[in-house]
């Protein structure tokens, strides 16, 4: 089913004012279209990315590779992944250095770039919201809170690191329906892939995530985790490439696909 | 579920017999366990064989990328996949030049040589079969027929080749059931591209099959055509690198899986 007029309306809108410097979380723009992760890197770590990806498809599931050097996404025809996202993060060596609105000195820099975008878990929660599951952080305003787990991801060459979650508090009696809901959308990111006890996962503080905002978590609610599409920005952090750029965490690049695309 | 002492066993001295060089198809054998595709190119080749399995997943669902070098699949420990499969193919410049039974030589030309599994129908014609469903090659005691399609595959770098296809005659009050069953394996070619009118596909004459053996089709069958994992075959031949290694058509990697691994 392709999208609605409106919906495409909206998310060209929403490109061209992030292109035009717009800085805004993406989360509940265009709704009922596909939000993805961006990660892009020299070609020369391009083999180590897609096969890090392939091997750990639940955190990274692949929904584009764009060309060396192209950064025009199929899923968009028309877009710029140099500006058309509200905000980016440079790695150095695995440091982030800067956070910029527009990446093209990026682009001018290493001209041979390669694109990914991966699956992000805004796809299911409109299928959660749809079946009467409250999304807490939507309903707070917040960036969903994200964790870096004790569990290892599959290494690929020089890429290695460890899986990030994000958690969205569950009530107790809607945590089977979740599951169910979530798991028909194995291409982005699918079932949890841990419910409750967060110490197993290696998670100290639930109060204190990595990345995003913290949770709230209330009487008779559960934490639920599902594998996170920032996992590829840990693996950079802990693999130190020359280079990287990514998305800034919540500032997602926005498709013309339906999130329906991806029902299994 | 994994795979019982009877079925390992089975799987385990399969690869030890064509490592002492037995020759066989292996359509059959240990029944229930996942066979595989294999190709093998220069690490110089490797991402481009990734993104186009990445970009063509109904043709080429990757079980499993190995390291450069690497000839252990963790899909069978223990395993050797320079000796372990019962025939092979050498192509260079995308011409086929030898068949041979043992790869070792291949290797220590190419010691770079990156590894990829690819998912084969054989995994569910399992599921077909339990179903009731007729296999006819397995019944004539024949190779599946193969097609080149005009359907051409999405290109990834220097790699393009036109969609394989294999085909299966069905009795037309079982197709739907055979789309369905099959369809449950998304991760080895997943439910059919094409049923009927095989001239639409490119197929001019389905009793001349490019790979495999001619098909029988009775009365009341409807040929139903599988996106095929010999689809890399046909590019390395269309886009002629330097150097590949594959499985010989029907003559697969036998793994320790199980076949319901890839149930969805």
């Amino acid at each position: 089913m392709t999208a609605s007029a409106t919906q495409l309306k909206e998310a060209r809108a929403a490109r061209a004012s992030y292109r035009a410097g717009e800085v805004a979380p993406t989360s509940g723009v265009a709704h009922g279209l596909v939000q993805a992760n961006l990660i892009s890197v020299p070609a020369d770590w391009a083999f180590e990315v897609l096969l890090f990806a392939q091997r750990n498809p639940k955190p990274c599931p692949v929904l584009e590779v764009l060309d060396p050097g192209a950064y025009e996404s199929a899923l968009a025809p028309g877009s710029d992944l140099r500006t058309d996202l509200p905000a980016y993060r440079i790695w150095r060596e695995g440091q982030l250095t800067e956070e910029v609105t527009d990446a093209s000195a990026a682009w001018e820099e290493h001209p041979d770039l390669v694109s990914f975008l991966i699956g992000c878990s805004f796809t299911f929660e409109a299928g959660l919201t749809d079946a009467g599951i409250p999304i807490r952080h939507q309903e707070l305003g917040r960036n969903v809170p994200m964790y870096r787990t004790s569990r290892a991801c599959a290494p690929a060459g020089r890429l290695r690191g460890d899986m990030v979650v994000s958690m969205r508090p569950i009530p107790a009696d809607r945590v089977a329906d979740a599951v169910r809901i979530s798991g028909r959308y194995p291409a982005v990111h699918g079932a949890p892939v841990h419910v409750g006890d967060p110490a197993s996962l290696g998670i100290a503080d639930l109060a204190a995530p990595e990345f995003g905002d913290p949770p709230e978590v209330r009487e008779g609610e559960v934490p639920v985790f599902w594998a996170c599409g920032v996992t590829p920005q840990a693996a950079i952090m802990d693999s130190r490439p020359p280079f990287a750029l990514t998305h800034a965490p919540g500032h997602m690049f926005i498709t013309d696909v339906r999130d329906s695309e991806y029902l299994a």
